[in-house]
């Protein structure tokens, strides 16, 4: 099973994100975890390889599955783990191998083309300290089927 | 990959454990996520299905990578998120089909047999609000064979 790192980095008031070429479409850096890698381990390593900064203190503010269906079955499930980090060390690059970056003001952030689940998670992330879980059901080309999100439990 | 979600549920000043049969080794209840779960759903049904309680309000404290390795090789992984509660509802059972139900004393969880690595996760889990993250690599016959622990972060 795919489990992917993110992190959503947050400085002065703006955002550092990533543009992915295939559909110009935007996200928060992150990658694959490695066989034994714990998660906050991931994502610092995959941050730092993608946008040259390392995360200080990134703080664990998501947990989703993904669930991809094709033909109304079950193709493919993978995790994801989003943090949140105010502070980093080191020199940003300009492009990485995932796609180009750019720093996005906080209130610009929700406008840009992104997979639509990922606007429930910046829109959760930026807004609040709580940890989010959450279910996103897609087709295998990325049209969202169901969201299902728990904020604040039972 | 296996994923398995637990709780240590805090009520006075017991917590509720599970003395599993095999080695009559004590754990905190829980059991497997299902396709298509996300992690707080599927703490909220295991801990139901294995103690009659219903956890309110769960909160994530540790996020766990378990390396399983035989013949100095990766044999296995899996990952293990652990939630703390305070509150539940409904009526505890005595036994599950996992085994034993007992609510322990908060001086004698540590005393307690279990795998070596659980006791790093109640240790820190007893006395932080902090999330911890780790991984533990064990031999498939569940001895210890080294723990990386973040709690801090960088």
């Amino acid at each position: 099973m795919q489990r992917i790192t993110n992190c959503i980095l947050k400085q002065g008031n703006e955002i550092l994100m990533l543009k992915k070429p295939r559909r110009d479409w935007y996200c928060a850096p992150g990658g694959k975890m490695e066989p034994g890698e714990h998660i906050r381990g991931s994502v610092t390593r995959e941050f730092q390889e993608e946008t040259g900064l390392t995360l200080l203190h990134p703080e664990l503010r998501g947990v989703f599955t993904f669930v991809i269906k094709e033909d109304g079955q079950q193709f493919k499930e993978w995790m994801m783990f989003t943090f949140y980090c105010e502070s980093s060390e080191g020199e940003r690059l300009d492009v990485s191998q995932e796609g180009e970056l750019e720093w996005v003001p906080v209130s610009e952030v929700l406008q840009k083309d992104m997979a639509e689940g990922d606007r429930h998670i910046f829109q959760h992330v930026l807004t609040s300290n709580e940890i989010i879980y959450g279910t996103f059901t897609y087709t295998t080309d990325f049209t969202l089927l169901s969201v299902e999100l728990d904020i604040n439990g039972v």
